[in-house]
């Protein structure tokens, strides 16, 4: 038996997993409770995964990978400028309290 | 040269990007910004490919999917009880409106 098709259908999930993720993080531009270190980690390991099927030659790697930095470099852009507006928001806390 | 290193780094990279995020939503109790499509369905995808990895006897597969799921369930499980109890209010306020 060819077990290839569990691993397509395995990493088309992972991979389209992530789209409801970007919708609703684009929708309601509320992130607040995903994790900053998550988002920057996984991000770097998808695009590492990424050089690795470069490098290796590995389509669907490729393939796969790319789509998933399609869905979280965006999010990852999301929660960064959040963070930012956060810590804006706390200096001009800091500043009204002066 | 030898990439495998690169996958190895890319996949602790990947599934451990997880802890944080687990850390997080067990601090806070706070999920409302993670999609429960997105939990549901990667949960589902790391399963899958945790199969895979059985059935191809392919050991960092199995082992890097076995660690994804120790994060990633928790998560689905604190997702889903948010959800529970968020409907549970809406009832509530249902019948208090009534």
């Amino acid at each position: 038996m060819d077990f290839d098709i569990v691993g397509y259908i395995a990493g088309t999930l992972t991979t389209f997993a992530s789209l409801p993720q970007l919708i609703k993080s684009i929708r309601e531009r509320d992130l607040s409770s995903i994790s900053l270190t998550f988002v920057l980690t996984f991000t770097t390991g998808l695009s590492l995964w990424l050089i690795y099927g470069i490098l290796k030659m590995d389509y669907p790697i490729i393939v796969f990978n790319i789509l998933s930095l399609m869905f979280w470099i965006p999010i990852t852009y999301l929660k960064i400028k959040e963070e930012m507006r956060k810590c804006g928001m706390n200096w001009v806390k800091k500043l009204l309290k002066k």
